[in-house]
């Protein structure tokens, strides 16, 4: 049976003059206190601990999240990624040996990186996990205001160029020969 | 001493009748035949064989490759790459994982959706690269043309969704809820 | 008058103590017992069954996604574009012919190459909907598991590509030759 | 300490049932209520008119939007660039320069093509803003309809070319030599 | 026989001292002084005027193109579509419905549009394309100006709402409620 | 008389065995040759030296830049720009304020920043020119591995979060609640 189906009998209930939020939270307690359990808003089911605990690859990356950031919580994302223990696996190995093992670049500096990154995708939740995380690792209020007007002047320039399909200069170019 | 003096002298030879092609083809072998080396038109170096052969790391995931591929061929994104031995082995690995690997879904779809992410980010070599890989994985002409239809309406009611900021139905969140 | 005046009234209603959700529930179903009429929350006005029922034009393009899907089931995309009856036809004809006659590639293989696509645009209407109707169309977990990885592993590789402006194999060009 | 640790707290009081929307709306009055103060739903102090008194250059700014729009409202986007007086000034005296100075585009042809420009980023905000924006100026439904499809359509064709990687024609680039 | 095999022999040919530009000009016309045939460098065949005559569905396309722009020249976007002549017909319907036809908007304004939409998607093609259409149609210099200009400070503005997750105004969420 | 006639005999001149590179060099040489003046490949008039001396305003900005990078030369994209000299003085002055005057982040950590928003744009002339910038600013190996370690680490985490649409956790939006 297809959504369709569902969605039919849902209609009766809510019709269209309170169409869902993105997220829909209060579809979702809507749902909630209706059905007796969670409306978890997203396209996949987010694991609670009870779940994990009951996975030993689940929890081991769990463990390691919790060991390393010393603090009991996990957000979303990584409760999304349990559904593949794979992709679990992969994304905190890559995290470990990228943004937390000691490298060239500073951590606050790689989560500014990151967050310009996010931006410019247009990822609401990576901009809001890796503002709170460059926060929690010291960055200021002026740090923060510099990297939202770098995001927005490169967001403009990347425009300026492509609008009017600038020519690399050769002089880059030659800038990047193996010596 | 910054590009700035090194294009200074280059300008002098060059001036601006001949602006560089992004890739710069001409300009490449100009620099070759005047520099006596390679010059790779891109930001970072393309390692060659040679260079490989003395990389044991490098060399281990080229060898990899190209046992995997059955070919002798290792295309610029892999010499590319060769600069962050840690980069390299960590994307191969999730390519064997999640491109090689048996899994739920056949060689060709995993493709032919590489194909559509990649044409989605705009990224030229990664469209040139796996259009060649699934044309090699036997993906016929009327498939094709049939990836590229999806591609561009799925680019088109992206773009009225988005323009017109059609709030998601809660039929679809409701479809997700965990049982 | 502009929508500065109204949202003056609006806001001392409101002030900032409650700013809206991106889709606002809360505020629409505010304005709607206040207004006594429905608060449609996009930048368009969503048709209801009523006023579709007296567009024969509408109608006619309705009935049809009705009987092609056997649902009653309209979603809000359909009500949006309904706004432009020659963009309702034309987007409908469009799907018809590209993701519901038969061709090269099955009906799950489409939808997952439209989720692709729709996830790279960061549109989520579109992977809301197109995840359902993948669901619908039989997609397991384990499918959406591994198109969700390789929709993550080519936004890692095409940005490796683009961050390294890596140069497109000659043997990727010359694969296109026409024989 | 960083959030985690205030999250943990916070997470004992709320649980998974209840996610919270992207502006989560519910989540920010709950912690209003809680908190005895504004929770304000965005990675940034939105300022209020008298934080906005207390500060010169600010406030500046913000009379020169009332008088030049005519209107007391003043829409989030200032109340968040409040924060770096500079983005503040440096983005508003670009606005006055483009947007609103007289030019060889029409106001309504200018804010035409901000929208396209913010849909095809995926900016919620700035579709929703400019599109009311548009109609303060005077948009009909007609040319919002128009506008809609050509952002479609040019979406559409963006896509093909890309994904085709169709060669730009010599004849558009002699189209550009200067004589 | 995969590419892989293909590219050894070509490899032996070139070598990596003169990478392909990414439309590679130099090594397509080697290709076909080499070949003895056209080296068309794109991820698909370009038809020739002689294998569109052989087409009905194809040529009568191309004589509507010919007939309505009144000049024989048909750019590549249409040789490559003729793969596909439903995406040729389906193309052409849309872009005759809604960029040639009369409406609400003018020609030009249209065009602007487009080039807008297509600078923001970074389609290289199309800015080209479509610059040169504008052009034709009757752009000025200084109109062209404030077309990038308006592009660059959407662009820019896009990037500070996103990056900083600024919530949308209930006001403009009010301002589109049907009347 | 449109691009078409003019494209009409440039065809005959050169057919369909030699499309042009994006940024055809070939093409601008064969053109230069031919007609005996630079053909500059972009869809403007990119400013000689010469030009720029004669006109005031833009022989202003082009002497600060030189006087501030302490070099003679001057990239594509101020040539470019000088086609607008209300766009030339108002990014350069965007220029000074944000990247060259004093800050809470170093020069370097802005030009990875800078970097980071055009890969993820997909702006091929913004990544070469501010790769350089970065090279001459002391970029080492190591960093700019890290950075494009970064970059594609978190294209592909944003491309996990909005594939799942994974919701933001509440706790990230408390983190922003002014104190």
């Amino acid at each position: 049976m297809g959504p369709a189906q569902r969605s039919g009998t849902l209609r009766s209930r809510t019709g269209y003059v309170a169409p869902a939020c993105t997220r829909s939270v209060d579809h979702g307690s809507h749902l909630f206190s209706e059905a007796g359990k969670g409306g978890l808003l997203t396209t996949i089911r987010l694991w609670t601990d009870e779940e994990v605990s009951a996975n030993p690859r689940v929890k081991a990356v769990f463990d390691d999240i919790r060991l390393t950031r010393n603090s009991e919580f996990i957000n979303n994302f990584w409760r999304a990624l349990a559904n593949d223990p794979d992709a679990l696996e992969r994304t905190w190995a890559a995290i470990r040996q990228i943004m937390i093992a000691p490298g060239a670049l500073d951590p606050l500096t790689k989560e500014l990186i990151y967050i310009a990154v996010s931006a410019a995708h247009s990822c609401s939740y990576c901009v809001h996990s890796h503002t709170a995380a460059a926060r929690a690792k010291g960055m200021t209020p002026a740090q923060h205001a510099e990297l939202v007007a770098i995001i927005a002047l490169a967001s403009q320039t990347n425009a300026l160029a492509t609008a009017l399909q600038i020519p690399v200069d050769p002089e880059f170019e030659a800038g990047t020969i193996p010596r």
